[in-house]
């Protein structure tokens, strides 16, 4: 019997040999974004997804079926919910729904959880559904490792310098740089390589308004400079990533 | 620009331009839950999902991200919570879950909008979802169609006839002979044939009890007898369905 | 001391009674929803509290009081949210309200819980209700025995045989010929027989449309022939009822 | 065509005619509470709902279905949640429950609303319900009156001098002089008399303590002396009591 | 290390020591709510802090941060929510706040818990709070203290002897004769002598109205004669509440 | 009739007059959280009020009373939940209470409010409420302005060159240097300047882990070298910090 890592292409006696192997399980979380008119709306979901599978092939690791709708979108992050295709939960939503899947992969017997969470909008929320399972499942040994950011398991300068002259900051990385290079190594056939623009928000301010003014929004939904991405970075980036998600896995979890 | 039908993969401009040639869209909402030792945890969620691609060649049809996710299953169809891999949400948060992403299909300018939904337990979650966005959306010629059950949209009593000496009832069809027939057709790479077994639970009452009686539960995970799936009518009830929900979509939205 | 068997009629010292001799506790579980212009607003309520009376009088059951309120009336098998008198909940509100009395039946010492539901759209909303609170319960010998149908529970083709030239299916059956023969045999002093109709609507669709094309809706409310009901055959399904609700009880709690 | 009072009982043409004449409806908000070895749990529903009958003779009144079951019972003023019988709801779902029904009845076109709560530990919960559903109504000429306490509609003074010597206080007075006095009158047949009990708590603080210390209840559930309950006075309290509710109304909504 | 009485104040190893030597908590809940031209939108959160200040001189007693928002203020009690400054809650967020905190009080190691709330529209939804974090913490020797009316742990007889031939009633004692009195006594600096006015609504009804008819609501905001506050009087009252507060928990703690 | 700043003291008239004159109203979002055996539980809530009565010494603006209560604390950013004192919020209550306050200031009449976030684990949950409330308060001109991170406004190289050998990152700034130099400059009184410690934990690692390991936890408290605080640099953070917040005040609300 060979194990995954897809679960959702699983059966349940391959699931439950998984875990009577102790097997990690991987739940990538994304959302349904506009990324410009050049990416698909489910590039954070399909990121940590391809990451969840390049982990898998490094720890004994299953990925769960990605949580394909996250967060609203905020307009100095995401471009905010104006767009067309743009498709989100309310908070309290996405807290119940990453509450209800963790706390049932608690249940089947997983005791090492990773949540790989894109979309910096997720923040806080996937914690807080993480934490209410985990206070419901009472007396356990079970574990949750949750990443909002897997760069930050990367050497971050290391990216930046990749990139020398450009690299606009990571608060602008929407649509931009780092994720177009990243789809165009992982999943070329969704880019539309002949729409990919530069663009930028005439004013990017340290804080939100609701609503936003129209001018801290660019008009294609790219938040910078989106034709500096190449496909070989992208190969290197998502290298780093894996890696990094699978070191912090191996510190953790051990395997 | 050519267009879907899989909103995930999609752009924004693409969506923006079957918005406004009035496309419908279609949300598959399927489950996360065990059929058997043979098919895939996402069982419910594909099938829905391959019979929207199949509408989306007959009707200007989108088909959104399925919601993977869906209610706890129930002993008598479809096992219950007790098998690994089964990962389910709570009633409360499928209806939240319904509703956001109903509601967001509306605020983006769809008009006509399809939930093609899988899974029995599903029934009355996702209609209670749909009608809170359609009351929040307030004054809105938007219209949601809501299919509990495709098999309904088809001639059923052929359906009954093409098994004809052993269809045992809609009731205990969980990765039985209709799914598995399906999945043959559709999705063969995931059916595990050597696997397929026969089955069935000592009794099969006709209510539900908390906690269900063991004897109530096939071991397998499997309601009836799935070794009399067969590819060829897989195709066959393919094509019903395409065609059911396809027919429905043109009876109410026109195309 | 007699018992019962309406809890709402009894003191406390006598439920305590009944608990130290483990009885089944019945809560019917109706809505308040037009039932054409000749059958009450509660009859979805009546009918398993007065099912609840008949099975008091052949196993040792309490009946707890009804849940008058139930879901929102689905058009094709209620009519819809559009008649006066209609008077439903939230799907939230049905899980919260199952929830909090059955949690309270198990807390006062009941082990033998029967969920008697009418009313096609409360199922699934009561069942979550129930699951809720038995998992709240957390370690407890207690056990729900939830009948969403009772139909099932006898021998559903000997009525359809009832009624041979006319019967319509059990999908249409509201206000019509089961529902008003069972009126008339159990309260026909509520049964407005001067204004007892025929009726159908224009087209029954095997899907749900929201909001529903008004063809889809009979003006009365009837959702088929209820000039075809019968008091007699009305006392004979009453029997027919208690009889099936009955067994099943006996079958899981053994009295 | 008569009219009512009770809306469960009538059909839905019925209840249009009432509403198109304008007619007030009036919810009775009870209670499953222990009342004492001699009165029934309904107790606090039976009530309301017997005034609002009451109040139906004099002035053009619907009376809904009530609302059978209510908020935790508090040890001080209904002995709280240890006894038997006793069947409670969160606070959440009160809420939810009376911002449910008087929406529908908003809905429906009522416009002269009157909530007739009982049991002192709904106060606040049905006010909220009842504010929340005025808010979801947006701009409505619906009017709700909500009475928390009936007594207070009538001569306060008269009802302690009617039991001169032995007036105990509001705040003892559950299952006790007042109670037993109305049951007698109005469902003597629910009064089990050779159980009425004299009963007081040990302390009765100016407070509420959680857990209750076990000296604060009453072993009956009596919380004062029930033996000086009177038929007779009960009479004359259901006519103050009727005639403070209707007196309201007309003040409030003209007829 | 000296300790409190003000936990904000407060760093965490003070508070471990409180807890090691089985201190008393408080925590005081009121409002954001008008009170006439003269007094504090904080006045009912001040007073209750400042009651509570007042118990730690005389018990071993820490007081939390009061909770500063409480809930929608009803016209008759507090004029409503008509008037500027006004901020409230909803009863299902005032209800989780208060569980939340109570909950986070005992998971630290508090066993002995006093809930001070001002502000009549807070009763029931306090208690409420408390009573699901007590039930949430299962098996715990914590206890909670719950004052709705610190005016009924005094002598309420010689209070309304205070102030003879002008004592109009608990029920309008909105930003009137004895809340002035307390501020006058305890924050002079934040009282608006100047503006102190005698009003009256021009008729207050012993019922509820939604919407509520302007007459029932005096144009101050001022619910009777605040003309009568004293200072003096204010200090006596104080001096009771103080004392009423501290016997209650004396009482009930033991310290 | 002067103007406030802070509303909790202000009377309705006065509130009322500030909304005649298009004052901005600051609400400064907290926690009570341990930060070391020297500084207060409430810092995070101190800070962002005495930020926001700077600002209103050179914008219009008042300032609401504080929430003081704010989200659960992590591990990495603030010790998490096992200190004494740290007393949180589940993430749905903090999105109700945010929910209710900012639709009760639109409703009051504030057309510019400014949401001033501290306690990284706020952020997020913040911004969801006050979305929810400009969402429910429909059609409105009023404009959210919602800082997370005060910091952002001001100019960080700076800050870090403030510390020039030291600065240890931005994400263990907690009860550290920066956080103590504040507290020194503008509340002396509640730093316990002898217990200040320099701590660092002994891992710190760029994901969470729930638990977490003990090891991701300084026994203090304190995330960083605390002793290097210095108040002079305290005055001039403060500085910078109300310049930078009412700069973003102008640049978006005019004054």
């Amino acid at each position: 019997m060979t194990l995954g890592p897809l679960m959702g292409d699983m059966t349940w006696p391959e699931v439950q040999e998984a875990i009577s192997e102790n097997y990690n399980v991987l739940l990538p979380i994304g959302a349904t974004e506009q990324h410009g008119p050049h990416l698909p709306l489910s590039t954070d979901a399909i990121l940590p997804l391809m990451i969840g599978k390049g982990v898998a092939e490094r720890t004994r690791t299953l990925v769960a079926t990605p949580i394909y709708y996250g967060m609203q979108s905020k307009p100095l992050s995401g471009g905010g919910q104006g767009f067309p295709g743009t498709t989100s939960l309310r908070g309290t939503t996405l807290i119940a729904l990453v509450r209800d899947v963790v706390g049932e992969l608690i249940r089947q017997g997983f005791r090492k959880i990773v949540l790989l969470t894109w979309h910096m909008e997720n923040t806080g929320f996937t914690y807080e559904g993480a934490d209410l399972a985990m206070r419901a499942a009472g007396d356990t040994d079970a574990r949750v490792l949750s990443i909002d950011n897997a760069f930050a398991t990367t050497d971050m300068k290391r990216i930046e310098s990749m990139f020398p002259a450009e690299f606009p900051g990571w608060d602008v990385e929407h649509a931009a740089i780092i994720e177009t290079s990243l789809m165009l190594a992982l999943c070329p056939g969704l880019v539309r390589v002949e729409r990919i623009v530069d663009d930028e928000a005439e004013r990017h301010p340290p804080y939100d308004m609701i609503p936003a003014p129209p001018e801290t929004i660019p008009a294609s939904g790219v938040l910078y400079r989106a034709t500096l991405a190449d496909r070989e970075k992208g190969e290197e980036l998502y290298e780093m990533l894996v890696e990094g998600v699978a070191s912090a896995i191996v510190t953790e979890f051990g395997s």
